[in-house]
């Protein structure tokens, strides 16, 4: 069996943890990683790793006729074009979300995709955790009945950085996506409407960003399930990634998962321990293995589990509810699109 | 110390249940009871509390003098004539929920209330259950800092009867107003907007009478605060009551009760037990609770902990969820009643 | 149906939750009260409940005709000769554990009783709590196959008083009691052999009277399986009452009961509620079904749910437990009379 | 910084976790393996490692100038030898538990190893779980004040294999030296005497090497606390694995690992997950530690976390447990030896 020769583009951190990740995975080899500020650090790490090309140019590595496929944790608004180039090239490819915040050109990227007959997956990396995962086998397994009711609680145990929220895409298309995708995945149905609410109670920041740090989500889906999806952006206790559907014959709950279970007791109170802190300590197993998967997929020519259609699903979603926070009222993904081109409100 | 003398108008499920918890208050005597139903079932029952009076009619309840306080437990098209009857014959009330379905004649029958000077608690026994007022303390001693999400989970083990269904309002004014009035009282904040989904996931019946058996209500709090509910009317392993409040210094959440604490593992599976069955299990503490409180309130002259305003309030914002859900867009709370009449919906 | 006519000797804690227990079952009458240290309280307390005669007279309630049952809540060394007594004037008999100090005297009375045919229910409230009824539930239903292994933890908030650590009769005689008849509860097995380790951790008090305040005692039982009890006089975080029995098919293991399922979330730390803070919280239901099965038991004629042949057997495992411990060896229950009739060890 | 060189002696099941675990270490390298039963399927696993070097002689290791620490993870009795032979050649050592079923054997192995100047470290693997290490650290911490009271329970899912059964040294020696490990562990403290109960309950397979497959013991603990240790060679419902330590201040314990978190609840029951089924599953990230932490001793010239001494008393307290269940009484840790000198038990 040959190796699997992959090129990174973007050396931040969610692209070194993905390295890391294929470095475990026997038969997968790093050619060359890429990167906008690469330099000697960068170097380094990529030495101490037997990566033997580091550049500057994302383009060296879509013209490297070695490499069999591209991981793109670049910024979100190189994803489409870089896409575009993998895939005419001919590299199967691993995007990041999300693919893009406008629609349309997320359409293009996926048909490109599709007439190159490459394979794209999304980094919906939640799919892969274990909770999740029970989840969705139990509801599909038929359990619970036909789910009536999905919700879905997703905070953050503190906001991003302002320079950060100034370029997110807002609540909606950068933290909520997650969840629109968590909802699409647990209820086996798709998302038909959305009405979201949003407020500023923890940084007036968000404000000045046109975006807000509390919302609340609700949805309607094709199966006729309602569901809930709330969001914070500062959660003191720590990360706090819960899911429960509700349905005909039963429920089906998941708690967060701690760093040790253990109970301390003393006159003043019965204490545990906090949520593993953030996406890295609560994700590390679902990051391994979204990459395993894809690596399989391309070594035994299987289609990915996360699809670029579930990538601009999520999307239309996720404007559908910027809609509805702004117009204050109910929005039908259907209807997201043409709506957008009606109003001023900028994507 | 006098004796407090009650009079029960309504001698059902709930009218015999408020008897026994009385009947165990010491300094409280139950003077009589009236059921338009009333028959030798009904004598033999008060005759083995002692109770002397039985009759048919509620009036001669308002009528006798020796009578302190009424428990209005009959039906709800009855409670505004009661109440007005009972508050001019300076009689104390206590009244089941709602009031009424009809916002005017409840504020009719609060203002009679008022200018009588009687005393006038509304059955929103939730507010006693252990759970829920620790939920009140911690948030409102500040534990948790400002609210910024409240989350309440409310679901029936089974769906009332057909004929019940008919006559109960709709599952906002007849389930989901116990949840408005917690909402209310564990945010200590009014409810501004609603916005209400529902749908018939269990049984069309509730479709025939316009109803759903399945609903999401989001909120919008004064205090800035977003609101989640969601019910059903049928949940398979048992009665689902839970509240979460999430603010800015963190967060408390209560779960539900169960029969014993009892893990069973096996081969197979880790089993634990259901929750209590219905509010009969689940509430049998926070009825008596409220029973006691009240006639505290009344032997020491205090104000009642849950008044009509608090009784008009929840019923309002039910209005309103009605309202939401038939027009598909958020409703205020201030506008409900306007709207109502602009629109034709029934109440 | 005639009324029960009960007598209550000792009026101290434990004898009045067991009259005003009493006085909420219909049918039951409470004639008299007898306490040494009768005096103006106790008869204005026995007024406020309608009970006629309070005496510092015992024999005035055995001598009573018009008494159908006895309650013996007087001091531990009242006991033998108040059961013979009532026994001999054919009164049914409820006494508080142990029945005495000294199993020869234990025998004697319980000889009495079964020659007079009387009734003899020992106060071993814990049967009677939810979770542990559940737990013997599980085990006699075969779901965990053949016991193996019981585990019980039975630790005290605080310990007792001094002066009545004094007259205790020791943390195996005294407090451990219980968990020896837990033990045989759930095992549904006669305990043959225990080994009793103890030690002086909390206070030197419990030295001076050659007593230990933390004790570890293992158990054999006739079944094959084996057991271990932990107590301690002193769990800060109050009253801690759990029972594990682990068997051939699985284990049922029960926990603590709380105040409420408050769970509060901040930057510190996750905190829940400490245990239901003692025996009065805790075991509330349980001493009132004990009374209620009691009173059904004369109404209907049935045998006891806790003979005095129980009450034995626990004070038999309790000497042995202390014999082992003062000894240092493990004592069969089966030799312990014997081998203290050999020994210095008072009992 | 040069590469640690390591020679694994022994390539079984824990042999290949080892190794697998240090090559996920950078700055690590596997010179060589050797195991009496090498063959080509060692020799493909070896060579998909870059392992160079596959033997049946482990002295060809040891006489190996290059290797610098040696992975002992042969059967138990060659274990002595070997730690000794490594040592005289300057070589590191990592010894799986027991160092010996010879409490002689080894102090001499010990010896050796001092007089050498090398590090050992023992694999008591357990010490490095996320549960337990919390446990030490608030005993440590001084949280839960004087400990008081340790329990240790610790069942396996399944026997092992009969003819395992015949060599494994015994239920004490082989299964709960890891408790009795644990005990020191979190008790911080040294047991000075114990009191074992075992019977065969599950297979009688046991009885026929003079094995029990259930046993508890008592332990008393220097500092004057009191233990006890439960294990069972079969708890169908999984691997359970807790600690719980009471102290003064209160308590710390804790609980089973679970694949997951998710609850099902339905008409029948409420379903959690099984514990991790193994010591595999649960101690897969303990095994990666301890490796870990060795590698960082044997670069930075620390002590090691779990020296030979900690091996052999673990094996002197399995030593008095096993010789306390044989002679039906309590054994002091320091007489086990004499009292084995004078006894026909066979250690």
């Amino acid at each position: 069996m040959n190796k699997i020769k992959i090129g990174i583009i973007g050396a931040g951190r969610i692209g070194k943890i993905h390295a890391d990740n294929l470095l475990r995975i026997p038969g997968v080899e790093i050619i060359a990683v890429s990167d906008l500020f690469a330099g000697p650090e960068l170097e380094a790490w990529a030495a101490s790793r037997q990566i033997q090309t580091v550049t500057k140019d994302s383009h060296e590595l879509i013209d490297n006729p070695d490499i069999d496929a591209i991981f793109i944790c670049s910024s979100t608004d190189t994803h489409v074009p870089l896409i575009q180039l993998a895939a005419l090239a001919g590299k199967h490819i691993f995007c990041e979300k999300p693919i893009s915040m406008d629609i349309t050109q997320t359409e293009a990227a996926i048909a490109t995709v599709n007439q190159a007959g490459v394979k794209l997956q999304i980094g919906f990396n939640r799919r892969f955790d274990h909770n999740f995962k029970r989840v969705r086998e139990v509801v599909q397994g038929g359990t619970i009945g036909d789910p009536h009711i999905v919700k879905i609680t997703s905070r953050d145990p503190n906001p991003p950085h302002a320079d950060y929220i100034k370029v997110s895409g807002g609540i909606f298309m950068d933290m909520m996506i997650h969840d629109f995708d968590m909802a699409r995945y647990v209820a086996g149905s798709e998302v038909e409407e959305v009405y979201a609410q949003g407020n500023v109670l923890i940084n007036p920041v968000f404000a000045e960003h046109g975006d807000v740090d509390t919302a609340i989500v609700t949805l309607k889906f094709q199966n006729g399930a309602l569901g809930v999806i709330d969001n914070s952006r500062q959660a003191v206790y720590g990360y706090d990634q819960r899911v429960e559907v509700f349905g005909s014959k039963g429920s089906v709950a998941v708690a967060n998962d701690h760093p040790n279970t253990a109970v301390v007791s003393t006159a003043d109170a019965i204490i545990s321990e906090k949520p593993l802190h953030f996406f890295l300590e609560r994700y590390q197993a679902a990051y391994m293995e979204e990459t395993q998967i894809f690596i399989d997929c391309l070594l035994n020519d299987k289609p990915v589990p996360v699809s670029g259609y579930d990538g601009m699903q999520a999307e239309r979603i996720a404007l559908a509810a910027k809609l509805s926070s702004r117009l204050g009222r109910p929005v039908k993904v259907s209807e997201a699109l043409d709506l957008l081109k009606q109003t001023s409100v900028s994507q």
